[in-house]
């Protein structure tokens, strides 16, 4: 895939994951300094603590100012012009999905760089996709939402699945990782469209 | 110890310790992939946090599949016969006890390779005994339960101090090692037969 | 700074870290154990993750035995004397304030020895100050206090931007770390004294 294009999915992603943990933390009433905190937390959770079970530090976030300037300008702007960035809540549905697919196929990517396996890898691309969520709930002392709502976890591990079944075919990377990512995408829009959701568990 | 008991233990201990993440889960009414996540973090919470702190990476159960596929089993099996499963609770302690003393020693025991002084050594020992419960109950919004019931990491404590008496007096390590375990299971099971607990700490 | 003043300083954050965790622990009534854990990862929360961040390990306080003995003094004193710590709480104040200037200068000067950038260097600086007090209340279950109440972070950012605009000027490193270290005490004092905190964000 296109560099370029990456670049731009990548920094879609960060600022729609950036913007659901600030309006979050606007809901609870947080100052302006905590929702700076929880916008950089669930926009980088998932790599670092990916980076972190790996052994790859400095963390990636660290390495450079983008993508920490990137999240401080999404956090001042949802401070700002929340109002109006609400309303373009269907343009961040769409870079949300497009982040955790890209995010996932990005944790894949990272775990077989280090030499581990399939179930591993795709593990690690859940938690690159997943955990940004995660860590902001926790903050925020709410049971993280990806554990009681909606297909999203359950997106990742499916596109972690069909990474590795096209990788035996021989086709290129390049082609994998756009499938997986367009892959990712329909399934949290078909979920988020038709109402789909895995049912609570019951302790019989 | 014979290799051939210490992976019974350690796998008795892993399932034991995740079936414990997934019935909270299960209570909570998350979706089973919200089951699975807890699972695994209960499982193996302690030793990542315990490696990530020594600087051990990729951490342990990112090295094979073996353990990851054990905790999906074990997650699966608790969605599926939950009801059963749960009427092996005395089953379920002694492998929970074991654990807990097999992961104690196992975190003394890394401590150690990585050249640090034994109160470290039982401070990563009781961490790799007892994290992975509280980041269970930290995901599940709880103030961890080891904070407030029961003597369980003091168990690990006593545990650990018994460990670095006995190195002292020249015993092979391997006796050491059955020694400590023993003696933390013994600790859990009279303490939770006896309902020994430390009293609440009053800010008087 | 000489550094047997720096040794004070850092010895006395690190008592009034604890000690704040370890309170706050008693209010919420957990067991002695509880408390001891929750004063530990009050005083060592934010070093450890800035060094795990940057890949420094094993972390700091796991190199040799004397912050786990103060530490450990310090939820004992509490546990044992927690009535009579509570009447120094100004004492407290004064080194907790000194322990997050001293704390958020280490953070900066950590992350410059790893070859990281300024920006980056005032986010390590302030969750080295700051990150101790989140874990805190994660693990109590409540909201951190730093992002509802207070100027507290943003005096750690607020001094890391001194910090590097004194660099330009080519004024010698120790003196540039007192001046900062004094800058961060003081907006705390100023805030504490007149009540100043940042108002909270709407979601309009």
């Amino acid at each position: 895939m296109n560099k370029f294009y990456l670049d731009i999915i990548e920094t879609g992603g960060t600022i729609a994951f950036g913007l659901s943990g600030a309006f979050m933390a606007m809901e609870k009433r947080l100052d302006p300094f905590g929702v700076i905190i929880i916008t950089f937390v669930t926009a980088i959770g998932g790599g670092t603590v990916r980076d972190m079970l790996i052994g790859k530090t400095p963390v990636t976030w660290l390495q450079d100012n983008s993508t920490a300037l990137i999240i401080l300008g999404t956090a001042i702007a949802a401070l700002l012009f929340g109002k109006y960035l609400k309303q373009l809540s269907k343009t961040m549905f769409f870079f949300d999905s497009l982040g955790l697919g890209l995010f996932t196929v990005v944790g894949i990517e990272k775990g077989q760089e280090a030499g581990l396996s399939s179930l591993i890898c795709i593990a690690l691309g859940t938690t690159t996709g997943c955990f940004g969520g995660v860590l902001r709930d926790v903050l925020l002392n709410n049971i993280p939402l990806i554990f009681r709502k909606e297909i999203y976890a359950s997106a990742c591990i499916a596109g972690g699945i069909l990474y590795f079944g096209l990788l035996q075919t021989g086709i290129l990377v390049e082609y994998i990782t756009t499938i997986t990512i367009v892959f990712i995408v329909l399934i949290r829009v078909f979920a988020v469209r038709y109402k789909i959701s895995l049912p609570a568990s019951y302790n019989k």
